[in-house]
């Protein structure tokens, strides 16, 4: 599959202020990158950095106050990892790789720790394996109220589970919180999401079992296939699209993500979906 | 029924301190002191504070350093008032009685407006009657593990939503801050339990339906018809059995609870009990 | 002096509903309401409640769906009464009034239980007095933001203390908060306040000292002189000016006072402020 | 300076478990390891883990049901590398080195994000430099009394700057979270150190300034010239000495840390403090 896709993003600044961006899609064998443009106006300072051991972009702009704007078009190819899910079994402690723990800790929004004793009583009694996740996801979609302006940049997946209300970002770091309180490894994610009304960033999630990371998005909005990821981390705190140090407001945002793919374009699929790097 | 009840209190005081008590049951028509007996070595000043809309008994005691020890015993003829719950119905705001109101609000340990939500999602569609309340209690019973020490003073509703776990405290703190999710006006009460082991004062919950106050209790862990009252507040921060103002350590706490009545002891019942005023 | 204060209040009802509003001012001598009108359209049923123990006037309106417009007006003759805080000494719980006891317990919006080593590391040394109270007031002004929109319905002083920004319901709370930690009884009041600009229902709190309640607003609005009461509580949950039960949305709220004593209106004072009854 | 060090843990295993140690120490050309002995009682499987961003050294161990000895002896040379304060200057987002950023956001003991207001109204106008680190350690030292027991695994910044008692985790957290408020970026180290009474792992912090990561240390119970690393990560949950999945009793722990290099043992210091790697 294709996609054309990208973004417009438009600051007032008030002050010198650094911005960091997370809004360029990754690049690898599995979503390739055809064709890319990130457009600064007016020519301010920029570098880019990619962490060793993920392929998050993390894009460093320095701005002095006035107007800034910022655009990114990206063509990719995407192709994503599906697989039946009937044999996919979660990894014990004592047997995931290593690399994988940082993920099983408990993190900013993600107050794995404070949640065991409820991820037990909900799903401490079912079957280990990837069912076990999509039950979290169930049981998030038919308990959390997807609520636009219910939540804001403090909300946790704590307070989520009493609140029962949320968006996107909610509903992963729930999720995530979750798997971790079972001792199943889970990082937040995000894209640009293929069909999401009204389009916006989008975050999900994905959990450690069998011998990859599959994805999983509680909130049902959009098809799984459709998700062209930007970024990779531990919670929102890692990989939010903007992180703003200075005064600054937002004027103007809007993205696109366009299937250029006549004929194959996302559906809704209940194979288990892997991003392989 | 008759039952003898006490307790008996030491404290090490290690500076001039106030100490207020909520350890004398409270006395009208139904609940009927026979006798009784509050006994304070050194024989230190003391003053007794019953508020008018309420029976609590605040018994205030300045001690200077040194030991204290407080005893206190009674014999109480007890007649709990049994009733079929199928004719109980919920009472809406628009009909409750204005003094009631205050157990509609949130409180230190009950916050009901953070739970509002997850009361609606998991009861919200109940029969608002008794069996509404009762299914709140087996929602605690079954989802909340009782484990002595899992929380402290600070422990709220909020918390053990979450945490599923408390004690007889904080069953009640929940069950209170459902019921008043649900428009409930619900409030604490503590006692001398009959049978309760180990001994210990009590908490429990009422809940206002019909036209008077019904009693839950969501540890299952004593008959209700053995609850001897002592106080009622709108959480546990106003009934607390000892609140302590200065530097003081309890050395020993013992409580007794005897049913002298041959052949009539409380027993387990599905009616529903009021404690009438 | 005397003012002239009122409010409008508009509202849509989607489904029958309730509201409970503590709007009229309460009635005393020291605050005499010397004419008063509450017009309700359309003319649905309502009723009145004051507590025994309070003046508050808590005003109960059942609405089917449709407008509900609310408004109120009264004419008040208002003797604060002022003296020299010089000799107004703090009250130690072996010899506080035990009716006032509750107002020493933390409530849903103050958790004093959990600000007792803050408390005592902040104000622990100072002179147990009416300065005390002060020297909190001063905190709170000088370490948090008058901030509108800061704040929400659960906002409560265990978060104000860190988040530093908060409206008068926050400034209240936290003042109440921290002498409750420390000891000294404290209780929120809201009021109709003359001069503050944009005009809204104030809140603000009382301490206990000597042997009255005095009055202290941290965040310096208005002057203590032209406040004119309407309810006390133990926090913002007993007296908010409207409760609702239903489906309800706010369409206009308006208020005003007016001084109509020409050459004796409020003016800032260092003096101690009490509410008599 | 030479010193010899270790620890002895116990454990009590009652079904297949998993514990992930953070005891070793680091070893580079400034921390170099001598000589080190790990030993495991009985004989079962273990593997190490190395980070490729981090010198840390995850043990991992699978443990079947019974009892579990650990212990762990080393002899390092270590030099710590000193610098006269004076010229050390904090460096804003628009220059630093973006490989740090991930120490710039909050995580889960560490919320920054709630203390933003807190930290600019104590420190904002304080000069941006290492002084301004020690600032925020005095307060810390000043403000929060270290008290054992006084907190749990679930403790965070934000509780810990209202609570004010702590243990040294607690100290640290505040700190980070301080700093990271501040847009200095600082992360959580744990460590063996010298002259700690009673013995136990310690946990202190580091900020980045100027150009690398400076140590702090807001307990001041013991020198910082003397604290040998073990692990280093976000905050607490990356390097938490065990983690433990099982059920698991830890029956013992004891440990040494001896100073074998005589007439040049940690003395404290005003100098800066760096770990080089």
């Amino acid at each position: 599959m294709k996609f054309n896709l990208g973004c417009q993003l438009n600051y007032e600044i008030y002050s010198d202020s650094t911005l960091i961006f997370n809004i360029a899609v990754c690049n690898n064998r599995f979503q390739n990158i055809l064709q890319e443009d990130l457009h600064i106006a007016p020519d301010v300072p920029m570098d880019e950095y990619i962490p060793p051991e993920l392929e998050n972009r993390y894009i460093r702009v320095n701005s002095p106050p006035g107007n800034l704007e910022i655009s990114y078009q990206a063509t990719v190819e995407f192709k994503p990892f599906e697989e039946h899910p009937h044999d996919i079994h979660e990894v014990t402690p004592a047997k995931l790789p290593l690399d994988v723990l940082p993920y099983l800790y408990p993190s900013r929004y993600c107050e794995s720790d404070r949640l065991m004793r409820f991820a037990q009583t909900e799903f401490g009694d079912l079957v280990p394996d990837y069912s076990r996740v999509t039950a979290i996801c169930n049981w998030i979609y038919e308990n959390v109220t997807y609520l636009s302006g219910s939540t804001n940049a403090h909300t946790s997946a704590f307070d989520t589970v009493t609140e029962r209300a949320g968006v996107c970002r909610d509903f992963a770091h729930l999720g995530i919180a979750l798997c971790r309180s079972l001792n199943i490894p889970a990082r937040f994610v995000t894209g640009y999401a293929y069909d999401l009304q009204p389009p916006d960033f989008h975050a999900y999630f994905e959990a450690y079992l069998g011998d990859r990371w599959y994805l999983f998005d509680a909130t049902r909005l959009v098809p799984r296939t459709g998700l062209i990821r930007i970024g990779t981390g531990r919670d929102a705190a890692d990989v939010s699209f903007a992180t703003i140090f200075g005064s600054v407001f937002m004027s103007k945002m809007e993205l696109f993500v366009d299937c250029i793919s006549p004929g194959e374009c996302p559906i809704y699929t209940e194979e288990a979906i892997a991003f392989l790097e």
